[in-house]
């Protein structure tokens, strides 16, 4: 990158954290509560006087509040950082955009990894399961806290565009737009099975013990196969025969259980790297959040975004075997019978699911004209 | 089923044990071996005077020589018993069907779970890998022990169709007619990483113990892991939703972390079942197998079935994801680069790669045909 280049991306960001007034309850779709909520968040650009340029983007299974830049003395930028930036898609700018841990999650929000103040040790288990709904609603207690009237956008790949979604029904007022990216309106008997493959895998594990394993040994190879579970239904047959094929990574067969294929040794790589960072009862939270996702539930599938005001950006992947186009079609089709203004783009690419975090030209340009348009009519 | 229906059935069957001569070496593609190779094995029908009439049926990754028929006290049939049995595709009136259990397996033939005689203890992973084209070798010595100098037919699906086309190559002139069926000519780096993935779950399971658990607690964790994994990917998106959709076992979502919805229930229950009659350790040399299978390696792709004279079949099933039917179409060109007669067929169905298990008018029909065919044309 030249140095010019380099100026117009976000530098050193470090996460922030709200913290709900002590001794308050948080109360969740099931009934249930915690106290003390606290959110993790990082934002880039600078929110303006009218308040009006918020961008709130929603990470998926395994990211977090960090979306770009960089933190101190680590040299991977965070998530999104393709993305967000001086003149990116999310052109900071522009745009004061906001990246927060969902709860749940494990990088700094309230999660089974936090303290429960009422014993001093990690909830674990006894965390109370959140939902997707439960997920937006603590984002809007820290949007309220910014004195952020109406969010210009709300977007997210995976189940942060299932949060996006999830906003423009638990606050139609609050959301000017909507982009939902590689996504469903519910998840499907086949990711409800892989997902619960992989708690399966976590659970397997006995340094799992009931999710009570702070302070001591984690089930790190349950995670690890569960990443593993993941990663493969994240990338494509094409994408996959592309980067590995059937290389090896020595020269000849070795006839033992080592790895052996590339693939395999890459699987195994990323497996090892994520249980450094991610922790394993958040693993289960969030993939049992993202199962109890069904905007449909209880009503008819024409009246899900009743009452929904935003307009949509809706983006899908054609080579993703997860979250199929069809499915991101099947919220077009709700958002058309409610007579809501939405953009569909099938964006043509061999990267399967992980499509969404990766920049494409095409993207870029569809975000920006999108937002742009946003803004203009807001302005009038 | 009427009496006269259950009467066309086959009914008692026993598996057999073919035993090659006491300290005979068996010697693998690997350049390992083992002693005392022991096939077991089922036959349905008769052998013809001729011994033209013999049809060798492989197996998949979890089955066995039980293919057809009942044993004694069970209530389940072998499994294919669909299309086994007097006037079904595979015509016990008329064709002499054998089914043997691959080597490297866990139901009476050679494997990881065999005794080593050296040591009278079973071998685990001393065991030596076996390849697709070693599971072949092996059912070669079981057909000369019958006398049968050419198979009228070898026919299989998913991992018996790999051992099918190998067939053809390894014994060109000993099989008239070959049914490939759900399958490919070479393991892709999206199969080789579920297939690790598996094995990642066996492995990751403390009970495992490098393989050596015979005689104490087997890993059952880490199986079952791994054959749910093998189940998602057996079914197809809508098979799925067809099947369970987004139903609950109970009424409510149980905010938890046991099995909620009917498609958990359902994957714990076969994954359950699974570790009650599968070794662990041949999950891994089968998998194993399978990866290894390329019949393109070191050859460009239209010399695979190079001196190739038997006529084929090729059966695809059309939603499944694991066994794409391009890789069916795969086998078709590379057939017909070499002037082989082929037939291909794509059989319209819902069901996923499990579809090669099941029963259809279609397939069934298919079969029948060009088995009467191949018939005629020996008898010219």
């Amino acid at each position: 990158m030249s140095e010019k280049n380099k100026d117009q991306e976000i530098g050193l960001v470090e996460t922030k954290y709200y913290n709900a007034p002590a001794g308050e309850k948080f109360v969740l779709e099931s009934g249930a509560s915690f106290f003390d909520l606290k959110i993790a968040y990082e934002t880039y650009g600078e929110l303006n006087d009218e308040r009006s340029n918020a961008v709130l983007v929603c990470h998926a299974l395994s990211g977090d509040a960090h979306a770009a830049g960089y933190h101190k003395d680590e040299k991977k930028p965070g998530w999104w950082h393709e993305m967000i930036g001086p003149g990116k898609a999310f052109d900071t700018d522009r745009f004061f955009v906001i990246c927060s841990n969902v709860i749940g999650g494990c990088k700094g929000s309230s999660g089974p990894n936090s303290i429960d103040p009422s014993k001093g040790t990690p909830y674990g288990l006894s965390f109370p399961i959140v939902s997707i709904k439960d997920m937006v609603a603590a984002q809007k207690k820290l949007i309220d806290s910014f004195g952020i009237k109406k969010l210009l956008a709300v977007a997210g790949g995976s189940m942060g565009g299932m949060q996006a979604l999830q906003w423009t029904v638990s606050y139609p007022e609050n959301v000017v737009c909507c982009i939902p990216i590689a996504t469903s309106y519910k998840h499907s008997a086949q990711q409800i099975a892989f997902d619960e493959v992989a708690r399966q895998a976590i659970m397997a594990d006995p340094a799992w013990n009931e999710g009570d394993y702070y302070g001591r040994a984690h089930p790190s190879a349950g995670l690890s196969v569960a990443r593993m579970i993941g990663h493969v239904t994240y990338m494509s047959d094409k994408s996959m025969e592309k980067k590995f094929g059937r290389a090896l990574k020595k020269k000849e067969l070795g006839y033992g259980f080592t790895s052996e294929f590339e693939v395999e040794g890459y699987l195994r790589y990323r497996g090892d790297n994520f249980v450094k960072r991610f922790d394993a009862n958040s693993y289960l939270y969030l993939t049992k959040a993202m199962d109890y996702f069904d905007m449909e539930k209880g009503k008819d599938f024409k009246h899900i975004f009743k009452g929904v005001v935003s307009r949509f950006l809706v983006i899908a992947f054609s080579s993703d075997w997860l979250y199929l186009p069809a499915k991101s079609k099947d919220i077009v089709k709700a958002l058309k019978l409610n007579g809501i203004d939405v953009t569909y783009c099938e964006i043509t690419s061999d990267y399967g699911h992980d499509a969404f975090l990766l920049k494409t030209p095409e993207e870029t340009k569809l975000i920006k004209h999108f937002l742009s348009n946003a803004m203009k009519k807001i302005k009038k």
